[in-house]
């Protein structure tokens, strides 16, 4: 039987959406709801290959679902509301409680709405989109996937933190890691695809955008990740600093006089690319500031390399050795120049070598992009967290 | 010609001496000034092989020296005082003003004291050693050498934070690293001996004490290192957390209520070892509570020897291979079991063999403790950071 699946992506100003004809897999429409609650708000969506838009009055998210499902019918995309058997939705924070993907219930929702302090700017907001979509469509069953649970599987001393221990037992003060549904579906497609004829499935990805992180998995179950407590954690990025010497953060506030919560906005927003380069935090603007010779933008960029280099050397001994390191998300995907920056760095430990051809390829492109001689593979691989989803709620909803 | 060189390490209340016969290398006396400034002092030194203590009053440093050169005379160790031609003090920070031992006059006095703020618990305590001295021998040139001057050598990207860059410009803030006499030590040795007929010199040195750092190294020169802007960064340790997620210091500030100044203490003081293990910071206790089959003793070792794998893996992946591993300092030189919970982690993925039977040696032995068919050789070599002060005198003061 077909089902016609929901995806969505709620944020607190914002709802993306993507209708997919499963286990088919196939895209049926996209699209996005931004500046909800605002004066004027813009609806999107793909009808027919064309995107239309239009701005109109989005006081809240529920007014955008009812909106939604009206243009879903009109444009003859669904014949009838009851096509859309099943809604999954994004969530980024599901703690120590979720390890899987689940029925959104009463249960699911508090335990969600417990986690909110720690992912105070997203949780909040998909419990939002969650309640908007059970006011409209009231019969229709609706699932969670979290971009923590697949990192559940991490052994302890992969997500303790060297502090007291009653942090962790008192206020559950541990690693979580982020992007776990995109780190999941890599890890799959490379054990299914690019690793199929090999021996064993040791992959290192690097989920690399402005927001980034890095995870080693093994036979597509992840062994440990960068991300820590929240998204500041692990490698440096766009504008966070990723891991570091907590004595900075003492220093920053004595130094310059900033609160917690200050130095916190400071590490979190002002730092990482844009901190290190102050040319900013997409890596288009530092590459072009690096070709007018902005050595602060080459320092950054080094630095950035060098903090990924760093993680992708702590996996490569956390799983005794790697078969393919994965590149993947806006910068992964799409920076032939930061690619090459990262494998400058490991090359040479890992007898790894890079085929500057089938690196050029800047549009999201899958591939190998390492030589055949070469000991550890490297490729592009896009990512795709919908289809995850999808999957998700046709498996937890028995739909399939 | 010989020169005696007297080599100090002074604390708050504590003052540290070994005397030598260079460019011998002969140590002719060693010993200890303690509870300085407190109601009895302590005095010991080692005279024709025996150790002798003696309780006294010490009101300051000034007066251990003058005791101390008395001493030195009625045991005929020094026939005169003019045979002392040298004192070399050891500085724990230099910042970015040192990048090799100096003379000590009042330019260089001056600048130890400007780097106060980086080491408040260390520079002030050398200050007053090197003041007390040049009272009591104002004929003795002296010079200092800076735990962090083998550390100056990084490049930008190895020793920058991804934070805002007028940071590190206004305030100095960047790492520094720490135990660098021991570092280059360790590095000059295995370049001279374990290394001698090696092609290349690439070693990873890991001094592991309850304060403990990763150096990497190429021909006996710093490439990175573990420690941070303070000691209080990069693995963590007996009481210190190490690099971390730096949300967990505003989760832990809200959550518990402390102030900046708190959580440090806390991170510096209660983390690490003991924080994660409730038993102990000193590995000792940690193994003999694993025997007795305590869990969380167990949680913390594993997580130690983690955190130090993590790092090999880093500058494995930095140096572009490794052809040596080197243990040293208190828990590298005398713990068998954590030299093989940390080998254990690196293990498989750098082809490297363990000798159970070499590791055994637990009493400061050196020698290789990994196979003859280990692709990285391991080493256990006891750390000598006066003979580097010794030898720094001589050359920076032009004895030799």
């Amino acid at each position: 039987m077909s089902n016609k699946i929901m995806v969505v992506n709620a944020g607190s100003s914002s709802l993306k959406f993507k209708l997919y004809e499963m286990p088919e897999e196939k895209v049926l429409t996209q699209g996005i709801f931004e500046r909800i609650g605002l004066e004027e708000g813009i609806f999107q969506i793909e009808v027919a290959g064309e995107n239309k838009k239009e701005y109109l009055q989005l006081p809240n998210h529920a007014v955008c679902v009812t909106h939604l499902v009206k243009v879903l019918v009109e444009e003859g995309i669904v014949s009838d509301l009851n096509e859309i058997t099943g809604v999954g939705h994004r969530v980024v924070q599901g703690g120590k409680y979720f390890s899987d993907a689940a029925l959104l219930d009463e249960k699911s929702e508090n335990l969600i709405e417990m986690m909110n302090s720690l992912a105070p700017l997203h949780n909040p907001a998909h419990l939002i989109g969650i309640r908007a979509f059970k006011e409209v469509l009231p019969n229709v069953k609706m699932t969670a996937t979290f971009d923590t649970a697949y990192h559940q599987s991490m052994e302890m001393e992969d997500y303790l933190f060297p502090i007291p221990y009653e942090y962790y037992e008192d206020y559950d003060i541990r690693r979580y890691g982020a992007h776990g549904t995109s780190h999941h579906y890599l890890a799959l497609e490379a054990k299914n695809h690019e690793l199929k004829d090999s021996k064993s499935q040791r992959v290192i990805t690097c989920h690399i955008g402005s927001g980034a992180s890095i995870t080693a998995s093994k036979d597509a179950k992840c062994v440990a990740t960068s991300m820590g407590l929240t998204p500041l954690g692990g490698i440096m990025m766009g504008t966070r600093c990723g891991d570091i010497d907590p004595s900075v953060y003492k220093f920053i506030a004595e130094y310059t006089n900033q609160s917690i919560d200050e130095v916190y906005d400071t590490l979190y927003k002002k730092s990482g690319l844009i901190g290190v380069s102050g040319v900013s935090s997409d890596t288009r603007d530092i590459e072009a500031a690096i070709k007018n010779g902005d050595k602060r933008a080459l320092a950054a960029a080094k630095l950035f390399a060098r903090r990924i280099a760093d993680y992708i050397g702590q996996y490569y001994i956390r799983l005794g050795g790697a078969d393919l390191i994965v590149f993947s998300a806006g910068i992964g995907e799409n920076s032939p120049y930061f690619r090459k920056l990262v494998v400058d760095n490991i090359a040479s430990a890992l007898n790894l070598r890079l085929d500057e051809q089938a690196n050029k390829s800047s549009n999201r492109e899958r591939g190998i992009i390492s030589t055949p001689d070469s000991k550890v593979k490297v490729a592009i691989i896009p990512t795709d967290e919908e289809i995850m989803i999808a999957r998700d709620c046709i498996r937890i909803l028995n739909l399939n």
